[in-house]
């Protein structure tokens, strides 16, 4: 039997009702128990689930709707069914006189008790977030909307509008975001560091931030742009206004960007945006294979962990060159005595600065540009007659002396290789030549001189001690050819934009107006985010019916 | 002016002579020295290098040829170079007498020295090296050569006699290998552990030896096969024995491969010997830019520091996997709360079993083939009129219990996301569901439960305390969504002929004969490696041209 009683005006969000509804499932009593608002959705919803009564078609979006389903029919059940719901609620409204920030019934109130409050979070049910989210905007706060089912056309009229006032949109169906260190809906307590996310994948995102943690490195902000921001309808407007964001954010150094593969016109105007974007940018779009792995500044991973493992790269190798100082000349030459070392240097830089590494090898060379040269001097043209550079550093140093009197060069890429059959001591060798090389260069402009180091504690050249010959000699240490060349490229074009002042939305931790799950003002004041909850209720249907009207006739 | 001496029968090595010219070529009283043996190569180099006088033309290979350029026309300065020659030859025979090894004459005298050698390092110059090689072979003895310049006929012969002899040949050009511990040539001294490199490329090989160490994991065997292993004309002959060795070496669990792209009739002969091989392979083909990642258990890197995490996670897997029951179900079940979570193990189980993932996502599916399952539980068929799965644990423990009575069940894939939002407790929920699970299995065969558990240290729920109720119910736990599904791929697959006796030529460290650079024979010998030197020269070229005669005639 089932049967149903309605509270009168006694509007409360989803998820109390929900796990409400699950608890009182389980009373040995009842077959089950299903508590909603009477919306015409949840009406809905207990028609398609056998929940049916007549006594539904009453409630209206106020209305608590409390449905019991039994094995017999005692209406009793139903009543202490309804007692204990009241009763629940009455506990919770008791913690809510607690809470430690203003609950207020309208935005006016919201707005008078935070007047800088500058993100709405707006949680309701669906068909109410338009509204609400553009009179947030409409106030010039920026909106994240964790609701879901709001249609996409309403969708692209709140960004556009966002767009128009310079104001970001996150969602709608945004679960996770962290703006200037404040956790807003779901959302990982991460360290702040110099990586911000940003993503149209709510457990991407959380996953991201806490595999970068997880590496020891922290995050400066993680905007949710909602599911549909890269469909060809929305066209990734509020991705577009993330980027420009991030890129104008001195506290992020490095982004890492998380969703589904974009509409193919999207696409192109993301990847382009982001390979002007002035930082480096990790781009994950899930599920998709890319060829290409780096161009310009734009790398591509393929799962999540990749992309978090690249970001912290780059933002290690970003701390590095920051504490290097800028080459003048804009030339990278690599002298390598190993081989496949030279060979993937070549590759590397010529994928990132999109080059034709020499496929013919000619003299060594295994990339030869006017502006940069890679050469393998292990080839046969430097070895004939003469043994192999990884034994005797002559060679070698003799081609690092004439760089004295090379202008262009800015950057120099070397491999120092350890083990039996080597050098007795190869570090000792180039930091001597280097070193002569920087006096005979006089007042040319430095060039920086990375190394990679192929060794291991118990080489015979004993690995650190190698290692502190290179760096007294100011020969920076790469942990591989790939982070050597990164580097050689970031020393080359550093990040723009990294000074002055954040856009205000980043400046500072997030002030809130929650409108919705009660749960999201108590995590947020909760971490100090200054907070208002906005206790919304919709409006009574004909007044609803009415304010559509009057903006229908603006 | 230029002057030549020489001395007769004085047979050394390239490198000594090599080292010897430089520093010779540093005196004041000379612009260069040149000291070389009378080789048909080394006498065109002088002519090359504009070093010629005629007295060069009486020269045999066993002949010291020193050439002196020098300003003046001062005869003395000849001479007294060469005296130099004479003092620092008679200095390295000294060091000679001291070797704690066998030096010997002749194969005879290397044989009886040490029986059990099954190694023959040769780096005498490339003319040479076919010969030696040959004997060595014929002895029953594997042949790395050092040397370059053998022709590739001469490869083709020597690798085919090899094959069907049941024996490999390293190089010619190989610069390096560890064989059972003894490092060979160029190598580096790193630990011993489950990873075996292959691969046509010394400082790759090197490089990802020491990256692997790095990383905390070692090396079981090294083994190089020369640069031109993988052309059309050789065919891979060397790399297909080699897989064969460490596919049969039960110290081996992980492959990682690196060189050029192969030929293209040898890249596909390759990868279906290695998805074939049992164990999990990382190939590295320099250059190459595969689209595709995973295919079995194949994997390809695009960068040597890839290869070397990707083979130093495929080794921790398979070290997770050894302390697990194998389960006898086959498929595995993905129930996952986060949507990405659950696409991304789609995408990789797709992937590496050739498998379509589900793209219309019906019933929140991400993968559903009769074997393997993976569904979103956050689709919204499972959360309407329900809270969401990461805030109520309730549906998906629903699920859980129903694999009580899911025979082919091997593997359960599942999230535990933390932070705010999420439920208070989602271990301890998820534990619980997957005890009770397990209880009403009964005889049943086991599932292996793998989580991933996206959250920090400081989120509200305690990453500690969550991951110590999921070991607490022997639920493990990987690091990412990637390690999850090849932790479930080994569970279900576990490398093949892991247990049995190793190969002869791995069982053991390498017992060497070396033949060529003494240097060689000194670093095995530090290394405890037993060691015979053989102290080669060339026959004269009178007994030389009867050798092969009579080689003709047999």
């Amino acid at each position: 039997m089932i049967r149903a009683r309605l509270l009168k005006g006694n509007f409360q969000d989803s998820v109390t009702l929900m796990v409400l509804s699950r608890d009182l499932s389980a009373l040995p009593e009842v077959v089950r128990v299903s508590v909603m608002m009477g919306t015409p959705a949840n009406k809905d919803v207990f028609r398609e689930t056998g929940l049916w009564v007549d006594l539904l078609a009453e409630a209206s979006p106020n209305d608590l709707c409390i449905v019991v389903e039994t094995d017999g029919d005692d209406e009793t059940v139903a009543d202490a069914v309804a007692t204990q719901v009241r009763d629940r609620l009455t506990e919770l409204a008791k913690g809510t006189r607690k809470a430690r920030y203003p609950v207020v019934r309208s935005w006016r109130r919201a707005r008078e008790a935070n007047p800088k409050a500058n993100v709405a979070l707006i949680s309701v049910a669906g068909q109410y977030a338009h509204g609400l989210a553009h009179e947030a905007l409409e106030s010039g706060m920026n909106v994240m909307i964790f609701s879901d089912n709001v249609g996409i056309d309403q969708e692209r009229d709140l960004k556009t509008f966002a767009r128009d006032h310079g104001l970001l949109v996150m969602g709608p169906d945004c679960g996770t975001a962290i703006v200037g260190g404040a956790p807003l809906a779901f959302a990982n307590r991460v360290p702040s560091g110099p990586i911000a996310v940003v993503g149209a994948s709510g457990t991407g995102i959380q996953e991201l931030t806490c595999q970068i943690a997880r590496r020891g490195m922290g995050i400066s902000h993680a905007l949710g742009l909602g599911g549909r921001d890269l469909s060809e309808k929305i066209g990734g407007i509020s991705a577009e206004t993330a980027l420009d964001l991030v890129a104008a954010d001195p506290a992020t150094r490095v982004v890492a960007f998380v969703s589904k593969p974009p509409a193919a016109a999207v696409r192109a105007t993301l990847l382009d945006r982001m390979a002007k974007l002035g930082k480096p940018v990790v781009a994950l779009f899930l599920g998709d294979r890319p060829a290409r792995r780096d161009f310009a500044d734009v790398h591509l991973a393929r799962t999540l962990d990749e992309a978090a493992a690249l970001a912290v790269e780059l933002a290690e190798i970003d701390a590095l060159a920051r504490d290097l100082p800028r080459p003048k000349g804009q030339g990278i030459r690599g002298l390598y005595t190993g081989g496949t070392l030279a060979g993937e240097a070549a590759a590397l830089l010529a994928e990132a600065l999109d080059l034709v590494p020499d496929g013919t090898h000619a003299e060594g060379f295994m990339l030869r540009t006017e502006r940069h040269r890679i050469v393998d001097l292990g080839d046969d043209v430097y070895t004939r007659g003469r043994p192999h550079p990884m034994i005797d550093p002559y060679g070698r140093n003799e081609l690092v002396h004439a760089l004295a009197a090379d202008a262009d060069c800015g950057v120099l890429l070397v491999d120092v290789v350890l083990g039996f059959g080597s050098h007795v001591d190869p570090a000792g060798e180039l930091a001597r030549a280097v070193e002569e090389m920087r006096a005979a260069r006089g007042d040319a402009p430095p060039i920086t001189v990375v190394a990679t180091l192929t060794g291991v504690a118990d080489d015979p050249q004993d690995l650190a001690v190698q290692s502190q010959k290179l760096e007294d000699a100011g020969i920076s240490i790469a942990g591989s050819v790939r982070a050597a060349v990164l580097l050689a490229l970031r020393l080359l074009t550093p990040p723009g934009a990294a000074s002055g002042t954040p856009p205000a939305l980043l400046a500072a931790p997030a002030a809130v107006i929650n409108i919705g799950l009660r749960s999201f003002a108590d995590d947020l004041a909760a971490n100090g985010v200054d907070t208002v909850h906005l206790q919304w209720e919709p409006a009574p249907e004909g007044a609803e019916r009415l304010r559509h009207l009057a903006a229908s006739l603006v």
